[in-house]
């Protein structure tokens, strides 16, 4: 890009605070957060009323077979490929105001930005909310993205189920948002998605924009210890197969993996678990727990991954049990796309804001759409890095300068 | 007891393991073994059963309040405080077919024994099933004993609810046995309970009945791990604090102190945990677990318990999240009565049984009722020691002399 098109051009920060905050009274949660899980009622009406806002800034609203939303501007050329740019309208079950929600309120404003400025751009573009990023309801997490990348057939997606064993495709036809386009198939020009930093780099150093340059490598385990119930009390240490016991080490055993390369960016979750029959008085059956592994590189994690391995086998000796690898997942090796990301950086740099290359931590729908189209995100500083947790805050001064390289990247884009 | 009264006299062990084998299919659960919930379907059953059979042998059945039943067989003195034999007929969610069952149904069959000899006792005799002794449904275990025996108020039983919320109280209206009698508040005179050992050393020595001479001492903590939701991914490892691994790190540390103290007897449990939000995309809030130590010695488990403290300082400090304790208890401090013992050993001796002092490891009914009156136990083995368990068994041969015992030891009481 020599130079930005429309150099004068930039979105209504207050509209899109706005945006916001009317987003923010719907689904509230503890805390002044949010907490939208998908498909339910509050996300219903969250996505009628962002269908509302679409439609009245003239786009063409549609929805696919997983829910997933596309409001298209037309461009002038209707036979080319569209540039996307959104993120999720879903939150975590105690979630903040932005995790998500900005990106696709921040489409939207480009969209509406480019109309005041009657602006036409030569491909169209469209704003997308993906169904159920966050996974918090139905596992696993950005599937809808994962379906439209045709990494996963459609039947996968409608058929995952909730804790309550409510199935997807059940709950897209009682919200409304069963639609009937095919999910992907079709050829997407570039994907930008901007969404607040998750981290507190930006915040402490007082940098206005990340320009994502890579992803943190990510495995997850799902693992069933298994032990054997015998009563609680007269049980000699030595017969006890205390499932819990089992897992409460392979935690531990995590957990020091973390620490063990957190110089380098490595840290470890196990946020999950789930015993049999969880009594006071019954040694349990089983224990299911949730381990993940993320690292700024391939080889680390797999590291942490091998390092974890040796430290598990050392547990089921220990406590006595059996430990299945029920389920294990890998994402993170993704690519964005060196032109996208020019396009992030060089618009940041003739708008005049501080910005910085930085890897994404967290999983996003850009991960799964990077593997089907040209893909960049772009990050925005969020108070103290704070995210999944009602506290999550950003301010208008925050937002303004990532959503204005937002627009510049995806016009830009929508030009050639 | 200068000899048997009756010498001859015996149970009829056919009569004995049909009643068992008939309660055995009475709330079937996995695998052959009993799930028997207090209070529900299946435990009305097996009351209007019970009460059905006590009817039958003549004897003047009433409930209490807090749904404890007794089957009385009338002494030649009404006068007297009656002697008390019994145990529980509920079980574990995945529990056995003799554990507390044998103890009531061993009572019923002393009482049909003594009516078939046409032998009279000068005290009444009466046989009680205890209400909800498991807490498997209902915390805490023994409860309906601990009222009986004066250490809690009625409506404090009543008012406890289960993990649906539904209060004993109404579970008792339901199933037909909110009785009327008050719970408590009469002398008893002596009370006996027949148990399986649940623990291997009478099988594995081949040893036929257990003279329980004293308990093992028990302290539990509920403990409230507080630790700060955050996203599982960015979050750096200095910065998180995630109550899951503060968790894990005291059921690690109170394995621990067991294995320490477990030459000298000791043990420790961790068998429950609860977590929220217990979603894997977001570091956990809060977690709250169940811990317990027991010991041979007051002093022992003291001792484990100041071992633990320590460890929690530690596990606090790494996982940098804050523990509450929430709840503590303590029992099994309690004394059987040196008579009442001695009747149960000079049974065993005079019926030429082989028998062992031992102590008892787990909670019982007998804990609160031997508050309020002489109390002792006599165990009978169970294979391998197997309990809370549906492979939990016992064959005829290893329940018949600890039920002649309980007969013989209950017919002097009586008649003196």
């Amino acid at each position: 890009m020599a130079g930005l098109s429309h150099p004068n051009l930039r979105i209504d920060g207050d509209r899109l605070w706005k945006s916001l905050m009317a987003s923010a009274e719907i689904g509230p949660g503890r805390a002044g957060g949010l907490r939208r899980l998908a498909l339910s009622d509050a996300d219903k009406e969250m996505r009628d009323l962002f269908v509302r806002w679409c439609e009245e800034a003239g786009c063409a609203v549609t929805v696919d077979r997983m829910g997933n939303i596309f409001a298209r501007r037309a461009g002038t050329d209707e036979s080319l490929p569209p540039v996307l740019i959104g993120s999720h309208l879903d939150t975590q079950i105690a979630g903040g105001r932005f995790d998500g929600i900005l990106g696709v309120l921040a489409g939207l404003e480009a969209i509406r930005t480019l109309d005041d400025a009657g602006i036409a751009t030569r491909r169209p573009i469209e704003v997308v909310n993906w169904s159920n990023e966050e996974g918090a309801r139905f596992q696993p997490p950005m599937m809808s993205a994962a379906v439209f990348a045709g990494l996963q057939p459609v039947e996968w997606g409608l058929a995952r189920t909730d804790a309550d064993g409510r199935r997807f495709g059940d709950e897209l036809e009682r919200i409304g948002y069963a639609g009937t386009a095919p999910v992907g198939g079709r050829p997407i020009d570039a994907y930008f998605e901007l969404h607040i930093e998750q981290g507190p780099v930006l915040d402490e150093r007082g940098i206005q924009v990340g320009v994502v340059d890579g992803t943190y490598a990510v495995r997850g385990l799902n693992l069933i210890v298994h032990g054997e119930t015998a009563h609680t009390g007269p049980t000699p240490m030595a017969k006890r197969k205390n499932a819990l016991v089992g897992a409460a080490m392979l935690i531990v055993a995590a957990n020091e993996v973390g620490w063990a390369h957190a110089d380098a960016g490595g840290k470890s979750t196990s946020s999950r678990i789930e015993v049999w029959p969880n009594l006071a008085g019954i040694l349990p059956d089983y224990a299911k727990v949730t381990i993940d592994f993320r690292h700024p590189t391939r080889e680390g994690v797999d590291q942490m991954l091998a390092d974890f391995h040796t430290r598990l086998l050392d547990a089921v000796q220990r406590s006595q049990t059996r430990v299945d690898i029920a389920e294990g997942w890998a994402f993170g090796d993704e690519r964005f796309d060196p032109d996208c990301i020019d396009l992030v950086r060089e618009a940041a740099e003739a708008l005049g804001y501080s910005h910085l290359d930085m890897p994404s931590q967290a999983g996003h729908d850009a991960y799964y759409i990077s593997r089907m189209a040209p893909t960049a995100m772009i990050f925005c500083p969020c108070e103290r890095g704070i995210t999944h947790n009602e506290a999550e805050n950003c301010t208008l001064e925050q937002v303004v300068p990532a959503a204005n390289v937002l627009l510049h990247a995806a016009l830009a884009r929508a030009n050639r």
